[in-house]
């Protein structure tokens, strides 16, 4: 077996100046849409953005994290029913997609497809960066990017040629912290130590754990990184936003 | 740019009799997490079912389908807090996913992680299918696998040698009907039909609007493939099941 990309593949955050043709940029989405998809639906758009002042205009969506403004290329892959409905309501077919089972079909095949885009460009030679904050303000993304009823953006992705070679390497759980024979076996506290040891070994980890004053690294993530209130502010912000568009 | 691969894949249904290592099966599985994840966190397990008797328990979860007893290896990919939040508990950190957004990492991270380990094994010589069913029936296949809390079903994918190297090629639509440039265009009635004739005109396509008895390609989607009703139905499911495991 051939795994040597996928053991060593990366997130790029920092970009060349060497632009991506448009031309590369399109073959490699049309390949990416032969990813699987629900039922050959391809519940999903993306939408491109190259124009300075563009981005510029999605940057606050995600916070000012510089990729946006950085990346030659920013696509903003979005769960899409619209196209589908319009193409039922022309076929004399009565569409029944407001619901959470179609959303959820919509989210999986725009992330498959998204995810396929990400190795493509891996594979030729760009990197990408997976920007993780695009479901939490896609009221003002969609306003941003013209988005009408029925399209959720779900996945931001930057795009370039590397600025150099040696990027963020990977760290992940051993595989006996993800795999489970035949029945789910919940860990216990001794297989959880053990589960997170190297990762908590790591000095890039010791070092957020210092840096924010705190005494474990889960506290990073619950207090820093991920806390219960943001979360529950930008769930709130999503399912309004899911109502408005029609999906619950 | 090499895309040959990407371009010609597709969904394989139909298995030989070759048995898929399980060292290999743990290689595809380790490689494809190192695909990107929300924060480094990982929010996924995925249960190995090999087992005959397993197989036949999983298959009325999925309405029957063949591929679930006649592939050598089923993986049921599960969007999962439940490590992530026994960390946390074990390391003085309060936890707080119990909401809409941890939901959409976790999906996206187990999503993203399927399909990696989809095209690692098609890259290899497998071939994959996914099971469209496995948000419908959580609850079902949760009893069948142990899943524990904040554990959910999203994704199963059969796995195994091809049985032959004919396969369904994948029709899809052409980019202009996917793609954007800085503003989304939603498209009118003459784009729609531009949009679609090539799938209505296919043979197979056609064969299925005669078989059900209906007008157009698209009233074979919305009364036959994915009817309001029961996707009302397993949305009401899916949604009393999320609540029980705590995200809703």
């Amino acid at each position: 077996m051939d795994l040597k990309y996928f053991f060593n593949r990366a997130t790029v955050r920092e970009y060349s100046n060497r632009d991506i043709q448009s031309s590369d940029l399109n073959e490699m989405i049309e390949a990416a849409s032969h990813a699987p998809t629900t039922g050959g639906m391809q519940l999903y758009s993306v939408v491109i953005t190259r124009d300075k002042a563009m981005k510029e205009k999605l940057s606050p969506c995600h916070f000012g994290q510089p990729m946006i403004t950085t990346a030659p290329v920013v696509l903003t892959f979005c769960a899409d029913f619209n196209r589908f409905v319009n193409w039922c309501k022309a076929s004399n077919a009565q569409p029944g997609y407001d619901n959470l089972q179609s959303l959820m079909s919509a989210i999986l095949d725009v992330t498959i497809f998204a995810q396929q885009f990400n190795t493509i460009a891996e594979m030729n030679g760009m990197g990408c960066c997976y920007i993780g904050t695009t479901t939490y303000n896609p009221a003002e993304i969609a306003a941003v990017l013209n988005l009408p009823k029925r399209v959720i953006p779900i996945i931001t992705l930057t795009v370039g040629y590397p600025k150099q070679d040696e990027q963020f390497k990977t760290d992940r759980l051993p595989l006996q912290g993800i795999v489970h024979n035949e029945q789910y076996h919940e860990l216990n506290a001794n297989e959880i130590k053990d589960v997170y040891s190297h990762k908590e070994s790591l000095e890039v980890n010791n070092g957020f754990v210092k840096e924010n004053n705190k005494e474990t690294l889960a506290q990073v993530f619950t207090d820093v990184r991920y806390p219960k209130d943001t979360n529950e502010l930008f769930s709130d912000k999503l399912i309004k936003f899911l109502k408005e568009q029609d999906y619950l």
